[in-house]
């Protein structure tokens, strides 16, 4: 057995402490003294006059200095006390770990599961489960007012804001929280064995949210290295992680990966159940997979993606392809599918599958199996009759409690992408869509992570809730530290530029913010407010790298003499003088003076 | 005086040879076999049974291993036999360099000018000098013949075409382009004084171009480092480039970039007018600036930036503004406006502007020097009033037979960018829109070529006929060898997103192709076709270098069990297999056999 050292040993590289020019900061909702929502505050220069920047927070404890980390002992679980109330059970015979849980590795081989005290809860016998159940109930949860905080970035009813996109309130109180997610439109994906989490809120009329994929693959990664990028990812901006892990150590590297989660974890049951079968696929059952979807459900996984709209009949649909069906899981069910020439285990136990998922909570994200993986397959039959099979299913989920987003593709032009929003919605009864991209073209590899930002942003404006990242590696190899953090800054772009096109309230105070400090060259004011400080501030020392040139009134990109926004400002400073001249001159004239004829200078700017 | 031989040891790192993995190639347009049109062919591999694919190629001579490259001689002036058809004259008295022209540098510090040759042309005298007076006059020029088939990709007319925008054929004549032009909804920047030059048309009915903007500044730089840069920017697809020098040497840095440029290039003469007044943009004068534009003409600039639509008037509309005038020629204009209290010298002289601008067919690029330079200032009133002029001004353009293209912004969130182009086409009676992103976020420093990506592919998309790059260094510094490739990298990825959602015909025949390899793990065959293919390979190096991983059917992404395109393809091969069983059956029940129940398995796919 790997020695525990030996993994702590390996754990050096999880970052921790502030952003740089930055700190952490905890609000509470009113009423509630004892909820600490946490929030990143930004302090700019005295001489701006400016208080402080309120940003969102996904980074979790890690980012705090005054939680001592201690990846062996999990994190604080904050939510066992609301979880407390909700007449959940201990389970009392938890499923046990099996040898193909992880891949039937040898003892040597074998990652120890991480030793942070778990109890099992389910929700059997309990009336209300679901955070779509109490929100049905009109019961506000304490998730809902966690969230509703926490999207106002701690605002007060009559804080500062801007204006409102269609459907976005100016503030979210609670109650609109519930109501959106007991209409289907927003879910809180928050199993109630993931006590670690922050609650986060996926919906068209709440702030853009973005997911980061990791995991290892057979070929390459361990535990502390997918650790540190789940650290990583949440750090510069990730919402959620996905642990697509298809290796060995499967169910132990997901344990030590959800106990130090504070953001929700999805996965792809799937993966796991074929690692089970050794990676054949005919030998997939529906027994096999129901015990993993139970496995998964008691670590306290918060989604479960799940291909249930890959059905026998819509295989032939792909043929023509240019590049066939390019979702793992979707390629999988096809292939058992025409194999037995039968129906979708998962089509046909959707109703098993959706009472074991409401048992714990465990939000659907229902996979676009068939999505498109060229702009040559964007929009075509395979794609959407699998879509109306997720509308049809995503009924069906709701009837038994289950909070339910969908998955959506994928490579699509920029053409074809308003089509796939609206058709979502309609098909889907407006439940959140969460995207992976969109690439809009093909022709990039190795700056993939670009051509989907153009997508990804324009879906988002569209109503799009969550997008899922995409690295500069995609099609090429498995994204390391770095391709992480790139990933997640370009995808924070993209759910701010929708944020900002949508008119979200909170969206747009952040870029004003940025932009006087530009205009007042407070560099590091406009450094720490940047998604990236750390780039920020290395690309400007690149050529300017002294202290003083961080107060300096141009940067070498135009030189002192042609920095327009020095001009401008002189500008300014010439208008009033001219402005002063002219007051003078008023009084003067007011005086009886007539000598002086009148000019239009009183159209000069002032501030 | 700097000797000659020390920049020509500065230049080793002018990068020639082939991009991987494909190589040059010229095609002829029917009945002109003397015009050699420049193409880049990327084989495939044997087994695909596919003709190599043809591509836009923007990269001079660099790129073909059978030209020597020789910088103090510059390239070979392909347009000279074209020019010397149409009644020019040798200028017998070309403006002489002047001290001011290279900012009074000393003796010691003087660049020594371009050796080239370099006889300098006027259309004096000449009935039809510009592209646009040929095209009035119903007379198609070599460069309209040149570019028709470049936009062709050498297709002949029966060639594939895969669908069309509104406005775009399915093949490109030499007659479209001369009626395009004479519309004043298109433009070939092409001085008669650069007749090294490789003509390229800017219009919203040919295919999106971009520009990367280079030139050293104050702080930094050298005439080594801007031809490398130049010659670096066009390599990986940069249609145009702009010196926006602004440092000491201005004149003769300039010179080396023409004699060696095959892209049209462009400058901004106001910014080498204030360094000859020293910085002070208070001393500059119509006298000085003319001379300037003559000066620079006669060097064969293409395209000029004249920020004529600053008036005195619109000042005033900028002083509310979060980041005022943002355009270093729009702040020094202003300036000079406020300061003076007179209307703006290029307004006011804008005749004289356009008479010498038409001797040259040197074409306009009416500047937006009131651009917003924050998503507060985005459409506002100064922007549009300005915008307003310009559309005033390119009548003014056209009626002396001038070429114009017109600057837009900028900093505009998503959903005010569609009202930018419809503005823009509407005021300036459809002239080709020029625009620098937009940027669809300010909190994103160090970033910038993406959140200006989203911006710009979607203002493509609608109608914008060139895109100015913005590299990962703007608002932070001067753009170094790696910024400019990961700008232009960016901003074709742009253009070809924007070209794809037109319809172009051409567009999407990369794409296809490019996918179809991936989709048969021809890995080598889709980096050659990526528009990187140095980070395509090693990207998938960093995890899977050894030569047969370039056949292998998985990546380090999923692996082998988990390959999505693999299973996908395993699946086509079983859909074959049953569909062979299914054949046999069909025999055997035609033959009398009653046993078998019918199922649907012929729905089953078949390649």
């Amino acid at each position: 057995m790997t020695a525990l050292s030996s993994i702590l040993n390996q754990l050096h590289t999880v970052t921790t402490g502030p952003i740089r020019g930055s700190h952490k900061i905890y609000s509470s909702p009113k009423d509630f003294p004892d909820m600490a929502v946490p929030f990143r505050e930004i302090p700019l220069a005295a001489s701006s006059g400016e208080a402080p920047v309120r940003v969102y927070d996904t980074s979790g404890p890690y980012t705090d200095p005054d939680i001592t980390i201690n990846i062996t002992k999990g994190l604080t679980p904050l939510r066992s006390s609301w979880l407390k109330k909700r007449q959940f059970q201990n389970e009392t015979s938890p499923r046990m770990v099996k040898p193909e849980d992880n891949s039937f590795v040898s003892e040597d081989q074998l990652i120890p599961a991480c030793p942070a005290p778990h109890t099992v809860l389910t929700g059997e016998g309990a009336k209300l489960i679901t955070q779509y159940e109490f929100a049905k109930a009109g019961l506000i949860t304490e998730e809902m007012i966690y969230v509703a905080h926490r999207e106002n970035l701690g605002r007060a009813q009559t804080g500062a804001v801007t204006r409102n996109g269609e459907g976005i309130p100016s503030f979210i109180t609670p109650e609109f929280v519930r109501d959106e997610i007991a209409a289907g439109r927003a879910i809180i994906p928050a199993n109630i064995n993931h006590p670690e989490l922050e609650p986060v809120i996926i919906g068209k009329n709440f702030l853009v949210k973005i997911n980061a994929n990791i995991g290892n693959s057979a070929i390459t990664s361990s535990v502390a290295d997918e650790i540190d990028k789940m650290v990583w990812a949440i750090r510069w901006g990730a919402d959620t992680i996905m642990d697509l892990s298809t290796g060995r150590n499967i169910h132990n590297i997901r344990d030590w990966l959800i106990r130090n989660a504070p953001v929700p974890v999805g996965t792809v049951p799937l993966y796991q159940a074929l690692e089970k079968v050794e990676g054949d696929p005919f030998r997939l059952t529906w027994e096999l997979f129901r015990d993993t979807l139970i496995e998964q459900a008691e670590q306290g996984v918060d989604y479960f993606t799940i291909h249930a709209g890959v059905r026998l009949h819509h295989v032939p649909l792909t043929a023509k392809r240019v590049t066939g069906i390019v979702s793992r899981g979707g390629s999988i069910m096809a292939s058992w599918c025409l194999h037995h020439h039968r129906e979708s285990f998962l089509y046909e136990h959707f109703d098993e599958i959706c009472d074991i998922m409401r048992r714990y909570d465990v939000s659907f994200s229902l996979g676009d199996g068939l999505r498109p993986g060229s702009i040559a397959d964007a929009n075509d039959e395979a794609q959407f009759a699998e879509l109306e099979t997720l509308g049809e299913l995503t009924t069906v989920a709701h009837e038994r409690g289950c909070q339910v987003m969908i998955e959506g593709p994928g490579h699509v032009p920029m053409d074809k992408i308003k089509y796939n929003m609206e058709k979502q919605q309609k098909e889907c009864g407006e439940a959140p869509f969460y995207t992976l991209g969109p690439l809009t073209t093909d022709i990039a590899p190795g700056y993939d992570h670009i051509t989907s930002a153009i997508g990804a942003a324009m879906i988002g404006w569209f109503g799009t809730a969550m997008l899922c990242y995409v690295t500069p590696k995609e099609h090429l190899g498995l994204p390391d530290r770095h391709d992480v953090k790139v990933g997640v800054i370009t995808y924070r772009i993209a759910a701010h530029a929708a944020d900002l096109a949508k008119g979200h309230p909170s969206a747009k105070l952040r870029d004003d913010a940025l932009s006087r400090a530009r205009f007042d060259f407070r560099w590091e004011d406009q450094f720490h407010l940047a998604l990236d400080p750390d780039t920020a501030y290395a690309y400007h020392d690149e050529t300017l790298p002294k202290e003083k040139h961080k107060t300096v009134h141009f940067c070498s990109m135009c030189g002192p003499k042609f920095c327009s926004m020095r001009i401008s400002q002189d500008l300014r400073a010439d208008a009033q003088r001219l402005a002063g001249l002219e007051q003078k001159k008023k009084e003067f004239q007011e005086a009886g003076d007539k000598l002086y004829v009148p000019t239009d200078i009183e159209n000069t700017p002032a501030e």
